[in-house]
């Protein structure tokens, strides 16, 4: 019998970082090792770090911290140990001035010795979680982005950092909402329990067809919009404070962990 | 009839605070205001305040942050409306160098711009859920304070701060210790759940009657000694690394905030 090669999906998070790290695969990473953690980056100059790590201190919501590399380290110790962090995330994108300067491959050309690296929860992580419970996720069923929307939900301030947070929506059919509360409020360090439900306006939203960021889904007769923190909420507040010099991943391109969803439960 | 003074334990937080910060009253907080949270307090200069918060982030268990200041502020946002930070805990320690320079009951004189406070969760506020589950609490029995522990459980390191985790030991009836468990572990933001049961020799503990903080429990036929990350964890580390300056609250005199304890609760 011929030998199949592998599917992407069968790799393990290390197989995968590497092969993403030679260069030979730049997509979306949703879908895949599944099971284990994916994380969201954010990369800023020592010199706003301080401010920025107070931000998701306050905000631990919409900015669960997984782990923050030392100063000038490219490296991890809790979610990964094998990491190369300017390069195993298939794709980035340079802000600067609040503006993306390029979206690029690999920051090693980049990287600086006071850069520091954020890692924030990702709501894949819960998006797993929501479906081994039977409860369908219509973004993952379309295969569509999730859609996300600006709300006025003031974020609490730290230095420079201010704003509103952004919300993701998922419909839930009425009778299985207090499960999607459970199973989410159960991993706070994903972002956890929902801030809204059913009350669009109550939070500043007009028009669910009509998200700020994603794409939007189909809501049917008997179902519940329901709203969670988001993960886009920092990378909003860097745009519209401009700082100088920011570095995150590409939408949808996150680092693959070693470490298990399961194991960011409470 | 002749009208009594109020007792101290009816007090509100907010009349306990504006006691506390007139001078009338400089003793330990526990047992006042029933049911609402204590917290632990460490004052350190804004150049080491980024490690320092990167340390509790890496270390949450012994460290729970319950809020930062801005820097140079009195006041808080989140767990009390009306605080004044240099005068509402009844009794503060000075350190330097890491050593105990002074204990005062105002740091007014000592206040400068580049400071900033950490609140940090307290034992009191799960000790109390412990007694509502029917779970006797020995050193609360016996009238002393906790018996508390080096060990050799290596801390995360965040810039200049690192060490061992100090924790506290409780004995619990062997089969009360799985509802123990259950309820501290709702409560994350004040240590969360046990870090070892029954087996202190594991954790470099070699005599349960010497403790290196704090007072002796008995512990009866039956009981196992079951051991929290502690709150005295950062003030340790403080005085080992010896930093230059610092300020803390005296053992047991905590500030009492406007959050009851089942807001803390998971």
């Amino acid at each position: 019998m011929k030998k199949m090669p592998k599917a992407l999906k069968d790799y393990t998070p290390l197989e995968l970082r590497h092969l993403i790290r030679k260069g030979d695969y730049s997509g979306q990473t949703s879908g895949l090792a599944a099971g284990y953690t994916q994380a969201n980056l954010v990369i800023i100059p020592r010199e706003l770090a301080y401010d920025f790590l107070l931000f998701t201190q306050r905000n631990p919501a919409p900015c669960p911290v997984l782990e923050v590399s030392d100063v000038g380290s490219r490296k991890l110790k809790d979610f990964g140990t094998d990491v190369d962090l300017a390069n195993d995330f298939p794709k980035y994108r340079i802000y600067r001035k609040g503006e993306v300067a390029e979206e690029t491959t690999s920051i090693a050309d980049f990287w600086r010795k006071d850069l520091i690296s954020f890692l924030l929860g990702c709501s894949f992580s819960f998006e797993a979680e929501l479906i081994t419970a039977g409860i369908e996720v219509r973004n993952i069923t379309q295969h569509t982005n999730v859609p996300m929307f600006n709300t006025n939900i003031p974020l609490k301030e730290a230095g420079i950092f201010h704003g509103n947070m952004v919300v993701s929506m998922r419909p839930i059919p009425e009778e299985q909402v207090i499960k999607a509360v459970k199973v989410t409020a159960a991993m706070p360090r994903v972002h956890g329990a929902p801030i809204q439900i059913g009350n669009p306006e109550r939070i500043g939203i007009k028009n669910l067809q009509k998200p700020d960021y994603g794409e939007a889904v189909a809501i049917k007769p008997g179902e519940v919009p329901v709203f969670w923190p988001c993960g886009v909420t920092p990378q909003n507040v860097i745009m519209q404070i401009k700082t100088d010099f920011v570095i995150t991943h590409a939408p949808g391109h996150m680092l693959v962990t070693d470490i298990k969803n399961s194991e960011l439960k409470y």
